[in-house]
């Protein structure tokens, strides 16, 4: 007895072992496939060529719903189709022009760029003096006798001390998103916000802002970091010196669009879906390579690697493009509503919108026993730099997926010059390296394979 | 007896966590130093402005030695001065021209550049037909017949699907580094080399290449992967194409150089020494500012960083300058043999030279011992991205040191984007991430902190 035991035990061992080395070798066959064969980087050109500035409602997004149908056609996935949904349609308008009008040193020249979803200024713009706050509670301090028929000037910085950036970005985004109304309630007539940026730079961070319910809404513009702080000591010599801002948004009806999906049907469990995704709407300004053309083509090639190598998916794997991150989420509210609607089932979602850059691991939303089992995997992944699972959180076009207890995973890069190029002129095709493309588009065909191949 | 043992082991586990602490908060000082107030990316800035392509022997070679000497003494260091060391002088002379002379499209301009100690072909050039090889395997079957009176062209990729890149070139640079000698044996006229990135690019990257003694020398030049392809592709379609090769590269004699040392004196044991380096000297082309300009400031940061947060080490510090680790080794080996010379005790050398990238860990050359000890840190400097402990290693200039048994660690950051800009015209100020520059000056700062105040 103790022999047929020790019998068991040995040939479990060995099942293990063998099991492990054959999940090793699926890992290196993805990793090769990626790395020597990978259509991302190239994908990525085509994208960001055909259709740079794809703001949701715009002409390239259009361009580029359909540059993500073709593609995906091409590569010969089972099926592919379009999602309608009707998205906000926010356009910039001619360029922002905005200056510091001191006595000492006359008219300066800034960059701004107006905030997404911003009312204009209209042509003849907007002169009035200025007031400078760190946070909402000093708004607060001052009150409509300090803040009323001024523009406020959110300049809290993004705190470089914090090694995750996007931890710097969340301490310090609430001036953007939000501020633009706490200050419209004080009587503001404007309001400018230092840019989301880790660096002094010259170019300013356009992204989202939210107008409360019931308080009149004002024109935003974000100021480039180092005219933030050039404002910021103008403000200390002349405390009484003006800002002229003129912007020329202007928000439209809301018009039809597409999120664009494809899969690959498994061959055991297709009505088990594992989801990989990014979003292909990006600011206007830019070719939005990092945000977020990277984790769309990480996304198709997650599939094209499987069909590549030959791996035969048990479960279905698609692949999501969503519509409208940046300034509505209308895309990946639609698709959740759809898969609640059509009762599928989602085994878990995955997205990549943190750039393009050299992986790190993986963020995850989901109980701990999945957690858990993910983590059993790390000897798997660690050989590939993935060496980062405590992250909590998905991805903003997911999220809308969490109330139907589907587990979440964010694909983690590193972060330290996402904020170089977020939501600016220099998100750019240039601004990414081949190899670190590549790898997220192989770490997320990984954590698929042994998601689809091992179950959660 | 019990009791008396509960307690002391309470105290000492509570000592264990207080020095633990203190340690933490110590290392967070300096990456808050690092990261809000770092000199690192503004140093790397004036070097590669002033002094780029500071090839060991060139004027901004010299302008280099004393912007180092300058800028530590401005940041006060306890002393600065200048190791004399004799240097290769090669120079590339005028631009290289390289042409594919083919039948059907007539003369093709490829792009290449003189391998660095190659001598040159003179101004009327060299054309022969053209034999391709993937390793010294394929030269030697070849043999005389087949390789007599013509250009050998070694043409074997790194190897995309390895994840660490310097695994690749490792792979890969043996063509670069005794290639041309090789095929010299064999009676070639010159040797091409497929350039040493991982990338498909239009530029070519350099390196040193070592003639072998009682082999004729023959010039050499690296060129373009992406001309490597095109050559490979014509030579199939057509066999008996020739190429011409222009070279203006020459050897001088032997320059007077300087390594710059610079350090802060330890406040206990000032006659025990911890270096933390890179290397001053970079090729000619580019700006030399991953390699190594990024070590050099690394190093001075590390130096400044203590002395800012107040930091008073019990070693003695000192940051070095090397001079002509590129084709030559000249100053490293000069400062090991100094270090033996004058009876010096070194506890630990530390380098900087795979690039200003973010950071991973360290590699380490070091009894077992050492290397467990420095793995029992890993705690303290997980939360800071440094999770790779495993590498072998330390440095090219700190290499001379081995022999006298000082523990030597390199410097570990990402590798995926080292070959883009290694050796090339690409490897430019505008290529460095601040953030990711002043993370390696912080981890440097962490480890020296930690071998400086535990020992090893």
């Amino acid at each position: 007895m103790k022999r047929i035991a020790s019998l068991l035990f040995a040939l479990s061992c060995n099942l293990f072992v063998l099991a492990q080395s054959a999940d090793e070798a699926a890992i290196r066959k993805i990793y090769n496939e990626a790395l020597a064969n990978g259509q991302s980087y190239e994908m990525l050109r085509a994208l960001t060529t055909k259709a740079p500035g794809r703001l949701s409602g715009s002409p390239n997004a259009a361009v580029a719903v359909e540059w993500s149908r073709h593609t995906m056609l091409q590569l010969g996935f089972d099926s592919v189709w379009l999602q309608p949904v009707m998205v906000p349609h926010w356009v910039r308008g001619k360029k922002e022009v905005a200056k510091i009008l001191t006595k000492k040193q006359g008219a300066i020249d800034v960059n701004v760029l107006a905030l997404g979803g911003s009312i204009g200024t209209g042509p003849q713009g907007i002169s009035a003096s200025v007031v400078e706050v760190k946070d909402f509670e000093e708004l607060k301090a001052l009150g409509e006798k300090g803040v009323k028929g001024k523009i406020v000037f959110f300049n809290r910085r993004m705190d470089p001390t914090l090694i995750q950036t996007f931890s710097a970005y969340g301490g310090a985004v609430n001036q953007r998103g939000g501020g633009t109304s706490e200050a419209a309630k004080y009587g503001a007539v404007a309001a400018i916000v230092r840019s989301m940026g880790s660096n002094p730079e010259d170019y300013a961070h356009t992204g989202g802002l939210r107008y409360a319910p019931n308080v009149g809404k004002i024109p935003a513009a974000a100021i480039s970091t180092n005219h933030a702080d050039l404002l910021s000591q103008l403000l200390k010599e002349e405390k009484d010196l003006q800002v002229y801002l003129a912007t020329n948004c202007e928000i439209l009806p809301d018009a039809p669009s597409f999120n664009v999906i494809g899969e690959l049907r498994g061959t055991e469990s297709p009505d088990e879906i594992i989801v990989v995704s990014g979003h292909l709407d990006s600011w206007d300004v830019g070719e939005g390579a990092h945000d977020d053309g990277s984790g769309c083509v990480q996304a198709i090639e997650v599939l094209r690697i499987f069909k590549a190598m030959g791996y035969k998916p048990k479960k279905t794997i698609r692949a999501v493009m969503y519509m409208n991150e940046e300034n509505g989420l209308r895309g990946g509210i639609e698709y959740a509503k759809q898969v609640e609607n059509k009762k599928e089932k989602h085994i878990a979602a995955m997205e990549s919108d943190r750039g393009g850059f050299t992986p790190r691991g993986f963020t995850m939303s989901a109980p701990e026993d999945v957690k858990n089992k993910v983590k059993s995997w790390k000897p798997l992944l660690e050989p590939y730099g993935l060496t980062d699972f405590n992250g909590e959180g998905g991805g903003a076009d997911i999220g809308p997926l969490a109330p139907q207890g589907i587990p979440l995973f964010g694909y983690l890069p590193d972060s330290q010059r996402y904020f170089d190029y977020h939501h600016t002129q220099e998100d750019t095709f240039d601004k990414v390296s081949k190899r670190e493309l590549e790898l997220g588009a192989a770490a997320m065909a990984a954590l698929t394979f042994l998601i689809d191949s091992k179950g959660l």
